[in-house]
């Protein structure tokens, strides 16, 4: 096997991939973006997404300096659900030594490092983790029909359902829940046309309304806000996290749940370290 | 317009359609059974299904004696949303008199006649409906996603829910919990990808176990059902039901609610007069 001259790190999801390119020490020497890179959406057009931005990287060297096959490089995806996933994505690429997992992982090593500490991720979905002396684990995820608990696409989907609920006269009325029916044409029929065909990004563009609707006051806002923070103090509990671990709010509605969580967790807060593009490079640098 | 010589109910859904020719009495004189006329899933197949049901009928009587042109008719149709659906059918048939509603209506009109009465309507959906002085109002229904709880979807998604917060401990396991995961493979990646497939009739097949689990007194069951039944009852509360008002449990699901709810409401249960088929002739005989 050739010496690694280069690391690289690999973040990919939904709406693009990113790339980048470090010395030995982890010093960023160039930065790609390309398409989309999500598994379970397009297993092939991940995998060539994350060739050509390879591609485009090799581009910025000159011609013969950055040769992939003697790289470390870890690649963290959106959509990889199982080892085989895994495997698939690792055997279409050329590097000398290489990891795959799932975005989660890379996103908990871009928070913490090597620190021990738990991750509560909330953005358009929802997962909870715990990082011990390198090894993670996780709860919760699975999508928004089955969990995603407190998430943005939860927040969403949670208050159109009390909108509808308010409409029929089977829950208070609110600011909040009559803008939402507004929002949807002023029946429970807009409501239901629009849900149909939403999918969790677009309920989680309502989340931050919601988040707004509680901090100033709005019942329904304050409810869903708390039965969120509940489900993540659950998590948080089972996950039974030393009084010394670190706690990372993160994604764009994570850090809004700070004031809704214990105080016993709030005091411990800390800002994440970095983004999983970040945290794949870390992880990249584990295999030197 | 010529006199009226039958009258013709058609109860039609996404399994099928059935249609009833009836005397002026309402005493039947043939039943036609035809395709899926589901107006959402797709009015063209509908509208062509209910069509063939006609023509089906009227080769059971002999040639020129059922005149459709002077025929009364109401039409209960899954799927019928608004004002334009009803009148998109009502302009492809042929009647010469001709109502048009969906499916709520014509159950409601055959489990009451023409009762005061509230009709409580759990199957793959849920709705809530009282009938007064002949007028009708209704609570919920509104789809899986954004309402139609207590219902056998309902039910079954909730089940499923709690099977992988079990999994994770965050909820207690319970043999129902246990017994789900096993149906779907033992981790709730298996549940996953049920759930990113499954249609509404698809987690309503649970149902029926997650009941036989409440009343052998599974806790996760028990839960359901009461959450269930709490939110029923809001609806029944809602509706402001005289104590005189008869209460019918419609639908696969809907009985076995009976042990669930407040015994004011449960001493008033009476078996449903007839199906939405005859509630359709029973409102083809109003037009006479």
């Amino acid at each position: 096997m050739k010496p690694v001259d280069y690391i690289l790190g690999i973040d990919g999801g939904g709406t693009g991939c990113r790339l980048s390119v470090c010395d030995r020490e982890g010093r960023q020497l160039a930065l790609v973006t390309g398409g989309p890179a999500n598994f379970t959406t397009d297993p092939d057009v991940a995998i060539q997404n994350i060739l050509q931005t390879m591609k485009d990287a090799k581009s910025r060297f000159p011609k013969g300096k950055l040769d992939l096959a003697s790289c470390a490089a870890h690649i963290g995806l959106a959509g990889i659900m199982q080892k085989s996933d895994a495997d698939t994505v690792a055997a279409a690429l050329p590097f000398a030594d290489l990891t795959v997992t799932d975005d989660r992982t890379t996103s908990v090593a871009g928070a913490l490092g090597s620190a021990d500490g738990v991750v509560v991720s909330v953005g358009t979905g929802s997962f909870v983790a715990a990082q011990r002396s390198g090894s993670q684990c996780f709860l919760g995820g699975w999508g928004l029909a089955l969990g995603d608990q407190a998430s943005g696409a939860w927040l969403g989907l949670e208050a159109l359902r009390r909108a509808v609920l308010a409409y029929e006269g089977l829950a208070a009325k609110t600011d909040l829940t009559e803008q939402l029916m507004l929002d949807y044409g002023g029946t429970p029929l807009g409501v239901l046309t629009f849900t149909e065909a939403a999918q969790p990004a677009d309920f989680a563009a309502i989340a931050p309304g919601v988040i707004a609707a509680a901090r100033s006051g709005d019942q329904h806002g304050l409810d869903l806000m708390h039965e969120g923070a509940r489900y993540l103090m659950l998590c948080l509990q089972e996950m039974k996290i030393a009084k010394a671990d670190m706690v990372c709010l993160t994604g764009g509605i994570g850090p809004h749940y700070a004031a809704y969580l214990d105080p016993e967790v709030t005091s411990r807060i800390q800002p994440p370290k970095g983004t999983a593009l970040d945290g794949a490079v870390h992880l990249a640098q584990q295999l030197l």
